[in-house]
């Protein structure tokens, strides 16, 4: 099992802004519905997020950064037209201003 | 040690699109460079990176992503002004079409 997560995990990276108009409080929210998908989603292993501390003013106006980490890119396709992930991102998307989404294999340590 | 790990871990995240004229060897090769200053600098704890397998179509053109890994926003600077890494950078930035580099604390599992 942790070896076929060494070989396979695959990290899902959100990059986000949240619209001016959006509270800190209604972001906090939005983001606690973010974390409560993993225990509803099988497929999604992890998830982990923070705020922007960047300190070279390369990061082009995003303020948080979402990875969730998953088996295998078919889980991503699961989680992606699951229910609740659906229902999720019909709240969350409008919320922000921009948004990136990349999913990639990292490298062995 | 560990738990100081825990607590301060900062995440450096890095997306990238090459130039269409670099070519994949040279993609490489920038690359090999990027994953050789970990050890040449101190408070760069880890390093993994992959290539965009997302399927949402949301990852605006970025092909690559990089993510290291400090102690510290400290650590970060320290790596951001370190000798290796500027030589390293005059090199690897000018064969980018577009970055995004962001750093952030996740939050705990």
């Amino acid at each position: 099992m942790e070896g076929g997560q060494q070989q396979g995990v695959v990290k899902h990276v959100l990059l986000a802004k949240f619209k001016d108009d959006v509270s800190p409080e209604k972001a906090e929210e939005l983001i606690r519905g973010y974390a409560a998908l993993v225990p509803l989603i099988e497929p999604m292993k992890a998830f982990h997020w923070g705020k922007d501390v960047s300190i070279q003013n390369k990061h082009q106006g995003f303020t948080h950064v979402f990875e969730s980490t998953f088996e295998n890119v078919e889980g991503i396709a699961e989680y992606v037209s699951h229910p609740v992930h659906v229902e999720f991102s019909s709240n969350f998307l409008p919320a922000l201003e921009k948004v990136i989404v990349i999913d990639y294999k990292p490298t062995p340590a």
